[in-house]
């Protein structure tokens, strides 16, 4: 290299320093996504960049980088740049931003290398079984960052709606624990960022889509949560919230445009019916309040009919996959958001990510409302609609679980029938077998609760979770008994871990802590759920089941070379089954062990059950 | 003629008398159909001979008519001869049946003139109002025929589970009554011969399908019926059962085959769970019991699946079409039969009236499975089903109407929300407006009884039938305040109607003879659905209806030139309604008229309602 040239060189840099010491720095206070990805399917980025009048700059990007679209709104420090990435390799990129020809300030942007096979990630399917953590409830690993300086709701233990001090470090330290469950999978209530001034630890008001919440941990710590899992062969499922933000997200300040969200100016609060969006008959006011009335006066609501609205959250939900190596999502809220928009957004994130499983929440009380929304759904090809949803969540199976195992008597429509009438319009979904089967979550009555205590009623709506068809989903803490009353608020039914916290005097993580009452449940639930794990006839093996009769149940699971039978037992009594019944299940098989006791059951003429229980046999 | 034509023709006479005099009445004891019509639109007729050994004869037809297959079965004493009638006229033909070249004997058989646009006959629709009568229970037209020497049940009046003697001149004398109602269409429980020793007065289990019993008339006065119906633009539904027959059948004297009926040597009764036809994780065995079993002991289950029996029962049903003129069918149980043979069989009927409209009795409590069943639903081509039945009953609605009114106080899914969300799912219906909505039939509860004669309970359920879409039915006597409670056996909700019978000291079929409060019943009936008659708004309009509000629902059914606007108050207090809301319906109209008060309601700002009460608005 000549003088000539080196001295070209440092007056190069001297200026690229200058730029981004200081009017880079002042100039853009965001870019989103921070970072992407080279080789995406997809080789459209649009990027966010915010900052003072940035939309009267012009800018360019190195590396030959061709910006396809320039999108302004309305507010000016607002710019949307698309590029093409096709031909990219990882890179750091410089976006520089002119005026009057003059390069005014400029920023680096990574495009980074992807994990081999990113894109062929596997996901959760009905092999795995999936533990939700609320983790402000769960386990405080980090007692210091309980409380953070920038962010409103400070710890508060004693506050049922207060921040309890769970987090990240929490989770993973319990990772082994969780395992020994029987657990592949966990689901998280969210973690990102919600600085709203109460009730912050639920982290459904969303202040910083791109950023873990400082009490929880940082973005690398949820990148390791998901590294410490994968380790253990588990997969981390994140909760993305698609609907709404919290009402102090940053960009409320600020607002790109008005239609960033939905009736900015003219408030109202969803009625939460819906059902007026399938209704042939419903009244277009119905209709637009359902979608775009607020969840809660703390929860703007996303109009993701609005483009930017609707790639930002594609790309956002693109970038978590991508970064923390997720192996899921759950999504809030599912069908409070224009329906064609999240269609959209699930076939951009399966599109990236071909067998990525999705699970919606469409909390509704008909089959046929709830088959609607998985992909491929005939019934919602009724209306030509086609969510692209991989999974939805069981609710009419969670209504009746609820109920049904206290009811000693059966009756025409009461006891086990609920169960098989519920298995019974599964020909209305595409795909039954991916759908969430659960008994109770951080929005339901607990399930101990409701069934007061009961072990052998857990035993039985557990053994139900296990053995059909679908993803069985398990809420922290009943499996050691834990209980709560959803009638005394949210906080009731969120209560915190024993054994989380420093100095609890009960610790249910270990076998030591544990009471002999939680003993029974753990031990129960870890031994189903471990069995479980190993099962491919309650995996994917084909279900057939028989009416109930005497509040009776009996189903099969079964592969071409094995068959689990499935008893239950509702009656306060000791109830005999005659097996000539279920011959075209039973087939040449002569006995049963059951999976729990070790015990085996005769199957030749007849099988008696204990009162009020279930066995899974495994026929030979 | 020459004197040898006449000769030949005094032999050839002479012969034919001879034959039918002698060996043609001993020999053929039944032929079914017992007669048929030229130019149907299927030319194929399939008889029925019954007779001693007649399969062991060789059949021809005069006219030139070819045989073009013979079935026989295991019975000798039964043949089954197809003949096919395309280029044939209205004539008579000769059977005659040969033994060893010689004939045996012969068998007149008539094929008649159709009357005009007998295929293109109308049918009922939402147009219409059907009345449900039990005939039984109706009214006594002919005293002399309570009882019949040849069957076996006798008039017994006093026993609610007895013959009272209601028939078909009853109904026929009290026409002009159901017209004064509002009604334009009868469906009436069985006619058929029904010889159980027991019940027969239901008349669900036949003994024999082609006569009308003789304790209700003859078939002429059945044909009289419709006719007299007609002339007073009323239509005639029968109420056609596929599924079985009674014991007393006369063919369960002499099987023409085993496989006429499912299980004749293994009774099995069904266990009624029609859930198992659709369900793919259904046992064999209990989809087999499903269909196969018999309904009740009483009743052998026809076996379908056998062309026979499904040729039968297509042909007896076109008979009584073509016969008596009728305008439409009623089908009972109607899933209790194997799913594709009903499919065939209501195509075969539609395929000869394309406008005939049949609705199915499936009693399901879920829209789905309601939907299934109409005509080119898309849940059923989930699993390549098309039943072919144009309407289906809206139980789920029948379901709500029962407790809805009594719900003063609504909660997230009580009160008026039922009515709401039972609409809402129209969308999985192919055809919503064909539907029959009722508060009660023949097997339900009895509206008053539920509602325990509260007037204004029945007027808030009577105005909901006449105005949502459908095609409304109302159970006879209920329109004049009668009750009955089911759990005093079926008896209990098939009383007499007052005035039915001579000596009644009630007589409720006269204005005179009303006592006060069945005058307000049937004043406020009267006068709701013969509004209903002439407004093609609430026949064909479309309809538009908002989420409920304080236990109030507000609907519109309209075209481009009327609207309707129903709104009812379920609370036990006034209640203001703001119109704001509507105005999407509302439009630039300024006040409504209430069809029954003719009171008028200022619309521009807001709308009072008594208690428990609703208007029914035509806009202006």
């Amino acid at each position: 290299m000549s003088i000539k040239k080196i001295s070209q060189s440092i007056h190069r840099i001297t200026l690229l320093v200058l730029l981004f010491s200081a009017s880079a720095k002042a100039q853009i206070q965001k870019v989103e996504p921070p970072f992407w990805y080279a080789g995406m399917k997809n080789p459209e980025l649009q990027i966010m960049f915010y900052g003072k009048n940035i939309a009267q700059y012009e800018a360019s990007v190195s590396n030959n980088v061709v910006i396809k679209n320039v999108e302004k709104t309305e507010n000016p420090n607002y710019v949307f740049l698309t590029i093409d990435t096709q031909n990219l390799k990882a890179s750091e990129l410089i976006f520089s931003f002119k005026m009057k020809n003059k390069v005014a300030f400029t920023q680096k942007y990574s495009l980074k290398e992807r994990r081999a096979n990113s894109a062929d990630r596997k996901s959760y399917d009905a092999s795995d079984m999936i533990y939700l953590i609320m983790p402000d409830r769960f386990a405080n690993g980090n007692p210091k960052n309980d409380s953070n300086a920038s962010l409103t709701d400070k710890e508060n233990r004693k506050d049922p709606s207060g921040r309890h001090g769970g987090d990240i470090e929490g989770i993973i330290k319990n990772l082994d624990y969780i395992a020994s469950l029987g657990a592949t999978t966990i689901w998280n209530t969210p973690l990102n960022e919600d600085n709203d001034k109460q009730h912050s630890y639920h982290t459904y008001a969303q202040s910083d889509v791109y950023k873990i919440d400082p009490r929880y941990g940082t973005n690398e710590d949820y990148v390791r949560l998901a590294a410490e899992m994968h380790k253990r062969n588990m997969k981390l499922v994140m909760d993305y919230v698609t609907n709404h933000w919290g009402i102090t997200h940053w960009m409320m300040q600020d607002l790109p445009t008005k239609s960033w969200f939905n009736r900015i100016d003219n408030y109202a609060q969803t009625h939460h019916r819906r059902e007026v969006i399938t209704d042939i008959h419903a009244s277009k006011t119905d209709k637009e309040i359902c979608l775009d009335g607020w969840f809660v006066p703390s929860m703007p609501d996303l109009n993701l009919r609005n483009p930017l609205v609707a790639k930002y959250l594609t790309q956002n939900a693109i970038w978590w996959i991508e970064y923390a190596n997720l192996d899921g999502f759950r999504v809030d809220t599912y069908n409070y958001s224009d329906p064609t928009a999240m269609a959209n957004w699930a076939k951009s994130v399966t599109d990236e990510y071909p067998n990525f499983n999705i699970v919606g929440e469409i909390w509704m009380h008909n089959q046929a409302q709830l088959a609607y929304w998985q992909k491929d759904s005939k019934i919602g090809a009724i209306q030509n609609y086609n969510s692209n949803l991989p999974s939805v969540m069981d609710f009419t199976l969670q209504d009746q679980i609820g109920s049904a195992f206290n009811e000693d008597e059966a009756t025409w429509d009461n006891g086990m029938i609920k169960f098989y009438n519920n298995f019974a319009l599964d020909y209305l979904y595409p795909n039954p077998n991916n759908i969430l089967v659960f008994a109770e979550n951080h929005d339901t009555n607990r399930i101990n609760d409701g069934y007061k205590y009961d072990v052998a009623k857990y035993k039985l709506v557990m053994t139900l979770l296990a053995t059909v068809r679908g993803i069985p989903q398990l809420y922290y803490g009943s499996e050691i008994g834990m209980g709560g009353d959803k009638s005394k608020g949210d906080g009731g039914i969120r209560q915190d871990f024993p054994g989380g916290w420093i100095g609890d005097k009960n610790n249910a993580f270990t076998k030591e802590g544990r009471t002999e009452l939680q003993a029974q449940y753990f031990d129960f639930t870890s031994k189903l759920f471990n069995w479980r794990k190993l099962n491919e006839a309650v995996h994917f093996g084909k279900m057939t089941h028989y009416i109930p009769e005497n509040n009776s149940y009996v189903y099969f699971r079964y592969t071409d070379t094995k068959t689990v039978m499935v008893v239950f037992n509702n009656n306060a009594k000791p109830q005999t089954i005659k097996t000539d019944r279920f011959k075209e299940n039973i087939k040449n098989y002569k006995s049963g062990k059951d999976v729990i006791t070790e015990k085996t059951f005769d199957l030749t003429t007849e099988i008696t059950l204990e009162p009020k229980s279930a066995v899974v046999l495994e026929l030979n």
